[in-house]
């Protein structure tokens, strides 16, 4: 099997134009000579968490920010790189193919190179259990050939994406050691780069020289916090996704007979149907995240869309299409409650087929509700990170079916007079998941592979490859890298009054901020989707020509840039350090004084762990 | 609601984009003169059914072939039109939506405006219901803006795909004359141009000037004869859908883990199947010709599949991508007769569930044999073509259900070796329907709107606008107009020993040649796919650079330009009497009736209804 791996394969005509793409760097990337700049130690976004990650991670918590900068900038205390010995680095895709991923090893390899090209690159073959029984291929120009640009994980394939007990952390140790390997990068979402935070923290424990980073790929988008803007796959996933939603609602207005329910693969947040509404409009759409901080139960999101069909039906319109992230089912309250119940009942062993008997009351009155092929999807084992087996719940039938029986229920009230209720669902994800990458993903996949190249040249461990101003063109991105241990938040379950329990720290998936300007865009804008069909179809993706640049639009319009704004802060307190140098006048020491004690009285408040115990992010 | 039809809408960039760009015209119809020439009067592909064909179409049977020149062509017996008055033309959209439809409006409104400025397009509302209550939108410049090059039916809308019943026929009459129309252009597939020569006979036999014309916009691709060549959507959804498959099957190759079964709208026949194959490369296509004609069971084709698993696990691959086209199921004989079973009972009007206890023995022990789910879909009452809801029947989520069963047999059985069986399912459909069009259906769709006009301005009834030699360049198309009934078959059904029935002449969804190239270029192809994932991703649909101009392939493989070669033949005959004028020596005129009689006698002996029960084509 091994031996298919790397082979020259056929490329269609536009695959060979796309393998042709030679995608740009930003200046600070361009020529061989890179400056590191260091920031001030990190902290973690949650205060309260802050003392638990460093407990956990004794040797990488507390790192600085890193900053890649042109050789030119003049920057105080920078680092020129300039010495790029022949390194050996090994690459693992770790977790869901997004495309882009093979882009990142060709920046790598690029940046590997034209440094040294004495240095070797190492592809593990079959992704963590590869890296487990250190198979690899050596990356080499040829063997890139037919990948660049293209998407998939096909070049070396995938496996699990855990790297987390005791026997798969020692084997990659072993690995890394036996292979001599400087640098281990692990290309994946927030399981892996959490996986890959705690091996960092092993091989320093270890001693063991390869140093780990992190690349934030991921189709789910949901690898966001101060650091990361978005991931690779993300922007690709949305466009071929809005495409099809696109497609669907022009069929709905052509035949005016049925109703889409449309489930979006994306895990637990909804990035991907939020971005997926902002491009295409669809009638409706439903957050995981609203229903969560609602509390709306499946009565209440039942009644919802029921309200919006005859709302729809009183003005002669009766199809539409309504749009559902996977990771709905585990926001409703009462399902969740339930999911944890039958989850638990396999943790202790219980078989599938005598968990239903000895669920509680409560839980067992839902489950008896439920269709039978909900039930049994239901009790599927749950995935490796204890959510429900997301993609594998059919929740767009489980509404579609709650929708019909209770409009025809209202039909015979007459409370609704519209057409006989069609429903046709669909679950779009597998279908986009191997796409050819966007220009916007091979793009950023290309300079991250660069990027971790510098980080891996830096000497830094534990760390992610970050780009930021992502919006701007590439020659305005900012490259730097953050380490791992800031991007962890640590979880609190309330077990009842007074019992909590905290969860091991992690990175957790980001949800959709009900606060931000993305989701302020749809609420200005739903009664329109609703009513108004306004539906827009962003096309198929496109390569060149009108489109070929679209970025996400819930990157666009997010005000981002943290590592920007960052290093405005620093410069504003250079500033002030330079003005107020010994000898200036006692009036500027008084007035600078009264000021900065105000702003740091200020932040301390703000940023006591009493006074938010939320992630911020 | 009618008041949402035509109102200039927001589009996305691409869609902007798309609105401007122009499709060119053949030489033949650019300026304002056009010259047709008449050919022979046309039989019937099935000469053993062309009496039954002319009987029941009197007044528009027999009628000659068309074909517009340009005016300087230099044609014995062609006609220039050289009086344009002004006309008004009445357009519907009938049956399923297929990218490309809306530029057949922007084709035949150019064409009327070019000719007369006060020529008026009326568009019916709502498809056939909108032609039998008389609901009109005059189509203008404005009203078109939004709509050129865009996917869907929105414009107009559309209903059922029928205009057959008295009534409805009665009502389209009512409708023409009410709204005094010189030509009515309906725009759809089999069905919808099989009602159109009925209403192109009924209006001729009522006298009733108004001129009925067929254009071929199907996104099966089962319009296919020796007049048309492919169908207007057909290239757009095969794009859409080969994109999807290869998405899939790069997914496949990433994880090695999942087994693919993917089913493809596109009615009884599998021509769409069969382009994404050759498009995509996915590991195996099960035809439905190739299943009826070998006369496969279910039986049959699970052991098929599973041999085929089974043999790529013995290569360690576990993973795999396999098409259905959704008429499979009316293929495999015994389900076949199963649904002849249940639609007839549904015709005698026994309840949805009283028909399982009214089955045969036979019938009934298949059908308690199949899983819950397919008995329900199978139970579904016909469509109005009397085929099964194909679209609603999952025959893939059967074969991996029956894939999967045999599977596990073999695997205890130890004779199969491999990973665990995973099967997902997907339909492919809805959500390549609603697409943008393709250059190509975008172009062949606005020409043979011009067509259409050109046809009235003739004073043609009963035709369908034809374009061939469509894999040539737009320059080199040659545009024409075939007799509704020149493509008509009359179908016979073997009901026991000696006992025949005979249908209604009509147009016939053409199979999958099983003799033609694109199919041998499958069966040479076969193994490969099968065995040595030789994927290929044609990529998004492109609109600009590489692939942008890519045509179907079983379009540009096959030889087909049949219009061009009868026009080939005539030259030749003209020819011949060209030579032997009287006054020739009496050698030319011997050679010459030695020669034809010969020629004469084996065509006579080939074209003999006994020679050939079947339809040619």
């Amino acid at each position: 099997m091994d031996s298919d791996f790397g082979i020259p394969r056929e490329l269609s005509v536009l695959q060979k134009h796309r393998s042709h793409y030679q995608p740009e760097l930003p200046p600070c990337l361009q020529g061989t000579t890179v400056r590191v700049e260091f920031g001030d130690a990190t902290t973690a976004a949650d205060p309260s968490g802050a003392s638990t990650i460093s407990r956990s991670f004794p040797h990488t918590y507390g790192q600085p920010l890193a900053h890649f900068l042109k050789a030119t900038a003049k920057v105080p205390e920078a680092q020129v790189i300039t010495e790029h010995p022949a390194i050996r680095v090994g690459l693992v895709f770790c977790g869901r193919q997004s495309p882009g991923g093979h882009n990142v090893i060709w920046g790598l390899h690029d940046a590997l190179k034209v440094h040294n090209h004495n240095s070797t690159l190492l592809g593990f073959l079959g992704g963590s259990e590869g890296l487990f029984a250190q198979k690899t291929l050596e990356i080499t120009d040829e063997v890139l050939a037919s990948y660049k640009n293209q998407g998939g994980y096909d070049l070396l394939g995938r496996t699990k994406d855990q790297i987390r007990t005791t026997e798969q952390v020692n084997a990659a140790l072993a690995a890394c050691n036996a292979l001599k390997l400087d640098g281990l990068v692990i290309i994946g979402g927030v399981t892996s780069n959490t996986d890959a935070a705690q091996l960092a923290e092993t091989f320093a424990e270890a001693k063991c020289p390869t140093k780990v980073v992190g690349v934030p790929v991921t189709l789910n988008g949901d690898l966001k916090n101060q650091f990361v803007e978005t991931n690779v796959g993300f922007d690709t996933i949305c466009k071929v996704n809005s495409q099809l939603i696109s497609n669907v609602c022009t069929d709905a207005l052509s035949a005016e007979k049925y109703y889409y329910f449309i489930r979006l693969m994306g895990r637990k947040a909804s990035h991907v149907a939020l971005e997926c509404t902002l491009q295409s409009h669809p009638n409706m759409v439903i957050l995981g995240e609203e229903v969560a901080a609602s509390k709306l139960t499946l009565f209440d999101l039942t009644k919802q869309v029921c309200d919006a069909v005859q709302a729809r039906a009183e003005q002669d319109k009766n199809h539409g299409v309504i749009l559902i992230p996977e990771g709905l089912i585990e926001s409703i309250p009462e399902v969740y409650a339930l999911l944890q119940e039958i989850h638990s009942l396999h943790r202790q062993g219980v078989s599938v087929d005598n968990i239903s008997s000895q669920l509680s009351p409560w839980a067992s009155a839902l489950f008896e509700f439920l269709p039978p092929f909900i039930k049994k999807q239901l009790l599927l084992h749950p995935e490796s990170d204890d959510s429900a087996q997301l993609s594998q719940i059919e929740t767009e039938k489980l509404l579609a079916h709650l929708v019909e029986t209770e409009i025809n229920k209202r039909l015979k009230e007459g409370t609704y007079k519209g057409k006989k209720f069609n429903a046709i669902c669909h679950f779009f994800g597998y279908q986009a998941r191997g796409s050819l990458p966007s220009k916007f993903d091979c793009d950023y996949a290309y300079v991250l592979g660069h990027v971790s190249y510098h980080i891996l040249a830096a000497g830094l461990n534990g760390y992610m490859a970050t780009l930021t101003n992502l919006k701007s063109p590439v020659t305005k991105w900012r490259c730097g890298a953050a380490p791992l241990t800031a991007m962890m938040t640590v979880k609190r379950w309330a077990h009842g009054p007074g019992a909590t329990s905290i969860g091991k720290p992690a990175i957790h998936p980001a949800t959709v901020d009900l606060n931000g300007k993305a989701y302020e865009l749809l609420t200005q804008n739903a009664t329109k989707f609703l009513m108004d069909d306004i539906y827009r179809n962003p096309g198929p993706l496109q390569f060149d020509g009108p489109g070929a640049d679209a970025k996400p639009i819930t990157l666009s319009v997010e005000d981002k840039d943290y590592m920007g704004r960052i290093q405005e802060l620093q410069q504003y307190l250079e500033k002030v350090r330079a003005i107020v140098k010994p000898g200036c006048s006692q009036e500027v020491l008084k007035a600078a004084l009264s000021a900065m004690a105000s702003v740091t009285e200020i932040l301390s408040v703000m940023s006591s762990p009493s006074s938010n115990g939320q992630s911020p992010f």
